[in-house]
């Protein structure tokens, strides 16, 4: 509903990056911490810079946090003493710096009615304002999150019960939010009424329940007879089972996040219904009709865009098959190359197979663009290695505009098709046909009939995002 | 006024325990993390299991926590982060377990003003009541710490400026309290109107100003016109230099507690008026005049009894000598004997030196007494080194009663004179004779105008204990 | 030649375990060490659980070692005090345990004729005799590698230089060596001559030069010009150049590992003159050709076998497609499960992708079958995600017999070929039908006129393994 | 017997720094790690900055070492894993930089013979002549310790036994031993024919034995019947007992070091029949008697002084009391101080106790003058608290020779009193008076028949160290 004028920033980013991983486990009797830990790896993929799990004995909850991948945070059985009844993960990006520490989540107080956790995946947009009314009644914060103002929010909320204090206050959160609260005896389950975010529920075959930002982690721990959240809901997952609490109703136009199709989710993942890696196949076939080349290879970015790859080659008939290589060890933060190192570019990640490529008229399925550099450097692999054509087709369409719920996509003058026409960056990024998917071609893959969020395709932003826009304080979550 | 009725218990102690030592810098264009460090090394004595410091750049305040002693905490320029115009740390004695991070100092948050921190020496004896009506205001708070409690009261609190917001607060708070808060611009120090706990204010001789819970941080910083912060009293530290804030009037009956004399403060601090070192030795002199004993030999407990020693053998005019060593080197926390190991007992920490006792008669000089048990063992390996007698002297009066503000003494069931009369205690620790001071020679030796807590000697408390006797909430601070 | 009697035990394995990658640099002016992580991490999937980088500054060698993944060990900037003129590496799998750091590579020792290091992939066959009379001499050693007895011999070798003094020891080593030594001034590549391991070197566009054990390590570093060292030779690299040195004649029977096409080596290496991807893709093909199905569907066991079942579904003309994904972030170390955990079973690894399997004749092709438990449970959670038939293809033939050259391979009481025939094995897993390729089908696919070790598929040793199977001294390299 | 040509360098030293301490137990069924550990932390002021323990289990010997102070070491049940029926423990000052792990002992080997570790405390003087020999003989080497020479002639030593084979190489080693040697089933204490460094051997009261540097450690475990090991000797202590074995003869003129007695000793060990601490009380009367002088007050600088300075004012009857202040958790190496930070100084280690010293005549005792500059610092720091004379007494001569036998005194040019007469001392100090004790005051305390080396005052080293003073390789042990 909402345009938002050019010339906004957001801080600076290399591709798409999903914030934050949530994951809830309610099972007495258990090893609730171990679980949440076994699921939350499921969800590392979106988020992998600090990781906390936190665990309700019933009478307290004790917590363990940390920065770095998962297996690092909770590396020599630091699990070992937190025991109970219930626990609640969290995985997420965050920035570098001395203090980031104090960002890492769950989120932990002590409140009138015992103690509350809180993980949360999304970006509250009118954070400013329900931060600047908290500091106003007196309340000092620990963070600049807008997750822990949710929380703050909720300790201090009217109502007999957590479901009813959530209940109560949830209307005035504007943006993304799917939530976990963690209580003493039980967990809350939240959706924002617009549903930008997953969030899934499973139950363990013998006994106990699990919550998480993807079905996949649901799987991993065996949970049969998954559910979503649904838009606005509240679920309460207690010793008196799963139950659904008064919520909010959902938006008329829900703005389910498009993106979480194209890139952020786990190909085994499912939501909306939908098989996640079947809606990337779709998209294949779909750029593959929208788009047909006459071509030796379909090939794809790994590996992400496999399933694209895959559906492209399978709806256009020519062979899909392996052109590049990616190491999985390469992580993000600890290279600072040198001058001699640089040059290496993608070459640390990416490598190409020569015997596969040379001579060959190579169409190249990525799932987006954001700024160019890697997609110039990838098709420049690719010639290098013999190909005779290059054919990039990119399953979602030109990114032109920032998100401001969440996701980290870079700023405006970062996203190249917002400086360039398609056909500069087809020139820029050397290939010798580019085609990105059309909004109505990856609507009909994603097969649904709910409302999505577009606004990073179409800058139609769903709520209003100028006050975040320029906001002073950026999303941790 | 209060005299507390038998059988209270506070957490298990194996000496009395000094909780906490404060540590501020103003001084902009320095090394003001370094600064504070160095000077929190000269309070490491007051508390060895945590600390943190944290700076203000002028726009926020960051910081660095860890358990363990200040060397390791700050090992491998953790600190180099930290730079800014004022800095304030913290070291303090935790309980053990997995959440304990939680309770480290300094406490930063964000408030409606700006960023504040708080370190706190002391001990909120109406804490519970406080905190119940923080959280019945919907504050969620992140630990069981009075101290948090006196932080998010402050961010709460009516007034134009910080030390307006103390002042009308600080009326509120029951209790033993030296705390320094830091803000973006400046340190406030404030100590309760009781005056229980230190707190001294020095200049550096070129610009800048210090804070700190004993004078000899300020003397290894360089500091000079050292000077206290009195009771009730608010100092400002700020670009406007050091000025006095409208504060509390001082109690008519203050309440300075006698063990930073006996045992808490290091030697060469000076505390109301009075150079520690020499009240010791005063005390010892005093021990000698109210009782002689023919004897070849005094020596020390070490290292805190030494100065009691020599005055002892100074007034007694019987030779002063080393009779006990003591291992610096063994902390309290890393070693968990096995069978085999615990009847090694106290040799870990202290050996005995036989040719100066071999055949002579010894006064054992001691600052303290709490359960027995090292006195007990000491006595024996004096005797095995072959001492004919053994007259053990203690320089403060025996201690019937816990403290509640602040000072971890152990249990009435463990505190040996609430269970024993003198010469039962003689018996136990198997002494030839024993003697304490009396309480009005200890306070002739403290030689002071000032009216002094005596409540662990005497039952008598300055304020009403009663709640706090029974609160859930163990003070940390 | 040699056929091993039945009954011999070598360590428990879950799956086949390549162990060591080596990766050495010779670059004055540039910023080795660096280099050398970077190569290094190309080679990650070699060994996973220690890695250690030495570096000449010419004058001395220095080190830094330690357990983990390579991006832990090196965490925090450790390698920024290495600087030198080349630069030598190594990753490796460990063995658990207390002393394990012991035998972390790269050995380090001081010789008469100055400091020398090595890097070793392979096994000594003969180790235990060395080893003897290695200490028999009266010599010292560190650790209980066969790679630390190489190294020593070498500096009690005779001649003039490190080359002659290699070729001078070499002949009487027995089993694999791809070796990198690192002298003051220089890298020394050595391939044991019948050349079970690879080794390959690369020249930098502009000067310097580096060896791998795979060429995607040196692709990385942007090598052109990379060739292969070859069976029993010794490749000096100095400031004179890339040399070769007199060495052994390579074998009349080669015996190139079967293995590092089948699984070990990165799909983007080449080795004995061919893509190990192309060699993966035409196994597939073969496979396709030897066990024709009719189905709906070919699938691959993430992400090893993927280059294989591409070959299938090509040469088959059955779509191929994703059916199983896998989780990347999960290492083999941290997690200890519980028994509610251990229920999970590969579920943290793999999960399925219904929506693709869902009443579908499916060919699911896999690398190997070891112990066949992975594969049963992989049967099974296809069909229970729908698949109305399963086959499996298998693009290596049945293992029946340990690996004595490097590769931990499991006992023989672990390997289901050894116990079970290929229709038993399929009811065990659970398969409508198995195939594994033939011998000939699978050296079809190599296609090369070199000489192959396939003693784990046949029981012909190419070297006297006897000793070596009752030995007490396990390889470490 | 040689007088080393001046000019010659040691490495840097602020102050004389006794490097190693050696602890071993063989108490089979008890937990030798642990007290190992125990008796170790009792010699942690003969070096702090490395530490290791090794245990043998009967067939083989596991280890845990790393740098720091032994508490940091060995946190976190770090030895937990290792159990055994003898341990040896080491605890020394190592050169930074990266590869000083190398340079940690205890060093363990395999030999012909089994398994093989060495802990040794003194300075080989013929140690790069054996070396090349070592290395001549083609044995490569893992560092540059002598420690790991003598291990290595030890590993290839003729003889039926380890006992036979260490007095077959003992004669060769020329300088300072007193080494620990661990087997698979025992312990081998040797010291040195003149008898440089200390060692002595306790047992428990119900079983086993141990072996220290000091006998300080043996009292801490609980031992009896202590003894020391004399010069020359092999003592084994296994399951047959504590043994002597033939070792060598006792030099004729022995070589003590005389600086155990005056510095390095702890004050509760005893060594060649005296009590350290009775020693240092004796050389503070013998001071007294040289260099009487009016005072009102008699300090010591802490802690190493204060015996001596009881001792001086028992004797002269000059009233003794503190005058300085010590703080011990101030390490050497984590403090880089920045400019602002430097100038404090001393003062981060020493207060003063002005109301001690305000108007006194003060004599001040410190037990040796190294560079002079930590003396100069303290008689300012004195006088500025109001001291009205400071007299300055030594219980050591004038340091004028740099030790070749494992204590890092400084260099030529460093030593103070190398370059300057004593009366220059006392103008550079700012004394009102200086007296250096005499050789003679200070044999006549130490009270012993033994011959002692006192090169260190004198020049005259008891044996060659011509080879040693120009050698390329710095002792490490």
């Amino acid at each position: 509903m909402t345009t938002l004028p050019l010339g906004e920033t957001t801080p600076f980013s290399d591709s798409p990056k999903e914030e934050c991983g949530l994951m809830g486990v309610y099972a007495p009797g258990k090893d609730v911490a171990q679980m949440c830990l076994f699921g939350l790896l499921s969800l590392q993929h979106r988020g992998q810079e600090a990781a906390g799990i936190s665990v309700s004995t019933g009478k307290q909850i004790d917590y363990e946090k940390g920065t770095g991948m998962i297996s690092n945070v909770f590396a020599n059985e630091r699990l070992s003493n937190l025991k109970g009844i219930n626990a609640l993960g969290h995985t997420r990006y965050s920035t570098t710096g001395g203090t980031s520490t104090r960002n890492i989540q769950p989120y932990v107080i002590e409140t009138a009615h015992g103690p509350l956790a809180l993980a949360h995946n999304g970006n509250i947009t009118n954070a400013d304002k329900l931060r600047d009314e908290l500091l106003a009644k007196g309340v000092g914060l620990t963070s600049f999150s807008d997750s822990e103002v949710l929380l703050m929010m909720i300790a201090g909320a009217k109502g007999n019960t957590w479901a009813e204090r959530i209940k109560n206050t949830m209307p005035k959160w504007e943006g993304a939010f799917s939530l976990v609260f963690q209580s003493r005896t039980g967990l809350y389950a939240v959706r924002d009424p617009w549903g930008f975010r997953p969030l899934s529920i499973g139950y363990f075959p013998d006994w106990g329940y699990a919550v998480a930002s993807e079905t996949c982690a649901l799987n991993t721990l065996g949970c049969i007879k998954i559910r979503e959240v649904l838009p606005g809901e509240i679920v309460v997952m207690n010793y008196e089972g799963v139950n659904k609490a008064p919520g909010m109703k959902a938006k008329k136009k829900t703005a389910f996040c498009t993106f979480e199709h194209v890139y952020f989710s786990r190909a085994d993942s499912e939501w909306d219904g939908q098989s996640i890696n079947s809606v990337r196949e779709r998209m294949g076939a779909e750029l593959a009709r929208e788009a047909p080349v006459e071509a030796d290879l379909v090939i794809a970015v790994p590996s992400s865009a496999i399933p694209a790859a895959i559906g492209y080659a399978k709806e256009s008939r020519i062979v899909y098959s392996s052109g590049l290589t990616k190491n999985n060890y390469v992580g993000r933060t600890f290279i600072q190359p040198t001058d001699e190192l640089r040059q290496l570019g993608i070459r640390l990640k990416f490598n190409a197979l020569p015997y596969n490529l040379e001579g060959e008229r190579v169409i190249l399925v990525d799932d987006s663009i954001v700024r160019g550099n890697t997609s110039k450097a990838l098709v420049k692999l690719i010639r290098d290695s013999g190909a005779k054509e290059v054919h990039v087709r990119v399953s979602s369409p030109p990114i032109i505009s920032p998100c401001f719920m969440g996701v980290d996509m870079g700023t405006y003058d970062e996203l190249i098709a917002h400086r360039l026409e398609v056909d500069e960056i087809r020139q820029y990024i050397g290939a010798d046909s580019l085609h990105y998917i059309t909004l109505d071609g990856m609507m009909k893959a994603i097969n649904s009939k709910t409302t999505y969020c577009n606004a990073c395709f179409t800058r139609d932003y769903p709520i209003d995002v100028q006050a975040f826009s320029s906001s002073k304080f950026k999303s941790q979550s």
